[in-house]
């Protein structure tokens, strides 16, 4: 490869954009009740998307940052329901003690149950993920209707997970899907409303990884 | 695999849910100024955030829609500053007129050339792709730098994309790239302000595409 474009020095400083970045978050978000321990996923989340209503929308229950950093260190997996949460996570923190990042929603037996059930893919592919991953972090950013199956599996005893992180966005089906979650008496970190996504999910879990390191 | 978790119906339409989640944004934007070639870009990023304010946010060159189809319809490729964009994309609508998306930052000889000038990956990628995929649409959704970088190469004539959907979030150096692409004449998608991002990046791609094959 040549790089013939001659080099001009601009400033770059991935870091020190970060920590102002933090700096700023921290100067703007004003009154709230967040905990020490989930104030870091909050910033984070903020940091992702630039929206203060989107981070103070987010509820804990109040064992999810200790369970959430427990599945990390015990080396539990990580299941997405989508491809963009397994590309965007940092995977170093969590591979280093022994886990891994999984997404099932395009395992051929998945595509094939789907099929002869006439369901979805994201359905199915929570019901095998419960087999294979349970006591995993579960990171949910886009469809409802595996946070709904999740759900509907840990009300039946069939799940149990070490953190189900639900954040799908969306008009439809979303809103619900989190009210839904925020009623259980099991580790989440979900948010009221129609934000969430991909990226905002990918946050929270970097967070998690990051608290799980550093205490 | 052994799914005997017993299966129960579940009133799961995906095709029925964006349907109506569309029907819900035309409801609610309100009054705006869009053509109706940018309604569907505007309207899939809302879609993708839940975020009325980030839709209406965005900026669009005059040539952009019609760019981008072109480059779309010609197969050019699609470079993405992230992998999350890549993964998030829908492909098929790309690859069927040979096209392909590309990202750039985790080569060897990006990396390579990164440290040698002490630089960012981010930078060294832009330089590589217009080499490599000029006249293809650049989708940056995370790397202000990237598109900084970009944005200097076009200034200096080395640069001549299809189109630049530039939408990286954040509180430092994100905003300031966008101004600087709204200042340039070429065919640009782009916001005001802070939020963007990997998702909204990939939902005003999926639109341009969508566009491609249906007009």
């Amino acid at each position: 490869m040549d790089f013939k474009t001659a080099f001009k020095p601009i400033t770059v400083q991935p870091q020190m954009i970060e920590v102002k970045s933090f700096e700023m978050i921290d100067e703007e978000i004003g009154e709230h009740s967040f905990t020490e321990d989930q104030y870091p996923v909050v910033r984070r989340v903020i940091h992702a998307s630039a929206d203060f209503e989107l981070g103070k929308s987010l509820i804990f229950h109040r064992d999810a940052i200790r369970s959430g950093i427990e599945a990390v260190r015990s080396g539990k997996p990580v299941v997405a329901d989508v491809q963009m949460i397994q590309s965007g996570v940092s995977k170093q923190r969590i591979e280093k003690y022994g886990g891994d990042v999984r997404v099932y929603i395009s395992d051929p037996d998945v595509m094939e149950e789907a099929k002869r059930l006439n369901t979805t893919r994201a359905i199915i592919s929570m019901r095998k993920a419960i087999k294979e991953a349970d006591g995993g972090i579960f990171a949910i950013g886009n469809a409802p209707t595996a946070l709904l199956e999740l759900i509907r599996l840990i009300k039946e005893g069939e799940a149990r997970p070490g953190l189900v992180i639900g954040l799908p966005v969306g008009f439809v089906s979303a809103p619900e899907s989190k009210e839904e979650l925020a009623k259980l008496d099991i580790p989440f970190i979900t948010n009221i409303g129609r934000k969430g996504g991909s990226t905002v999910t990918v946050a929270a879990l970097n967070a998690i990884t990051l608290l799980a390191e550093q205490e």
